[in-house]
């Protein structure tokens, strides 16, 4: 059985819109923001300053919208990896409060070298990483 | 020949983030704004703050992003209709910055009726509406 | 001696801009949901959807950037009330990062009535909310 | 009698708020990004990439909110230099619709030199520069 992330997120209001409603947009800030904390949970930063490091660009994004999200919601999101591929991840989010489905997304990044002034370049997950996701696969 | 509509964004200092290109989200803002344009240049508005009034919000938005877009490029915007139905839209959406491609979308809506404290309930296009749409699907 | 409202706010990728620190408007956005958990905290919400209820739009905001944050840094936010008026509010923050002084803010609000369909008009503060708020007063 | 730089900025529906008005965080964004163009008015770019430049962070932003904004609304911006120090600028920011008056901001920026790897550090605001902004000081 595999594994999953759980986190939450409050539905500040600055996230909704006219509507009255959370905007669309900001659902998938909720999902990287979310994909950086699993990356946290296994000790693995996105955020580092260093000259040389491995980054996961997005490739594609997606999301449905299945009921609205308000104002001082609280949304649990879990996360699951979909597929993992030699150099791609595949995010999985479900998305609900308090059991009724709110949305679900899925997110694709490829692995990449960062060095300074020079275009990423795609790689493959290095094995440490791998590893530490591979329980996470569904 | 299927009609689309044409705008442009210009990628603004807080569209980057850290890793010194536009962030993945702020796509999902230029595809909501470039669909709201199209749908004005069509004599329709989704900002009404009316008491009834139709409304298409969204339940599925996808991205691909193909390369990345830098602070102040200005981005080509294509958007066509990939499908009309009888109760719901999906847009395409093309990003281009001089010839390369940057990214590409689609949108799914469905047309709502909007009445003062009253759930939002799906209504079939109205038909002047749909009229207005039909030269744009491909 | 006055009481202070305490919170904290993790920098999220999304908050940074391509100078590799947090975005300047990300201030404001932390300010205004700190002022809503501090009103959340004394049992008074902001979000109301109900058709009559008190509103504190803000008519003013203010933020002196002392040094910056950056991606993942935790910043400590405490919430003090600088001025208590009759119809008006002003809230000063002042926002730290392991002891570092990051920003310091100031934000004014007027207390409003909310009718369906007519503008905002001002009114006093309800006392209630008066007396919850006076023990904050610096 | 000095000069002003003029542009505009349309309310999007992104920006509005459950309100129903646009959020006052987006004034900022608004405020950052008229600044940006009229830096770029002059032949001045902020988005640099390259290894050496001249940047001006903010040191403070404050914005007074007169009557609100609302969505597909086209706000005026007129951009005025209220001091030019030698290593700062202070601009001042008037946003009216139709006449109307809808919010007046200041903005306080100073010049600093970005090296790589190493920490902004303050500088004279270059001569010619310098010379550019001279005319817009009221």
């Amino acid at each position: 059985m595999a594994k999953t992330f759980r986190t939450t997120r409050f539905v500040e209001f600055h996230d909704t819109d006219m509507a009255g409603i959370m905007h669309f947009a900001s659902f998938y800030l909720y999902m990287g923001s979310a994909e950086h904390e699993f990356f946290r949970s296994l000790g693995i930063t996105l955020c580092s300053r260093e000259d040389e490091s491995v980054t996961f660009p997005r490739v594609s994004a997606h999301c449905d919208f299945k009921s609205p999200a308000y104002c001082e919601q609280v949304l649990e999101i879990v996360v699951s990896i979909a597929r993992l591929g030699t150099k791609s991840i595949t995010f999985h989010f479900e998305m609900t409060h308090e059991g009724r489905q709110v949305a679900t997304g899925q997110m694709t990044c490829v692995c990449c070298h960062v060095r300074p002034n020079e275009p990423l370049e795609s790689m493959p997950i290095p094995v440490d990483i791998a590893e530490k996701l591979r329980p996470y696969v569904t």
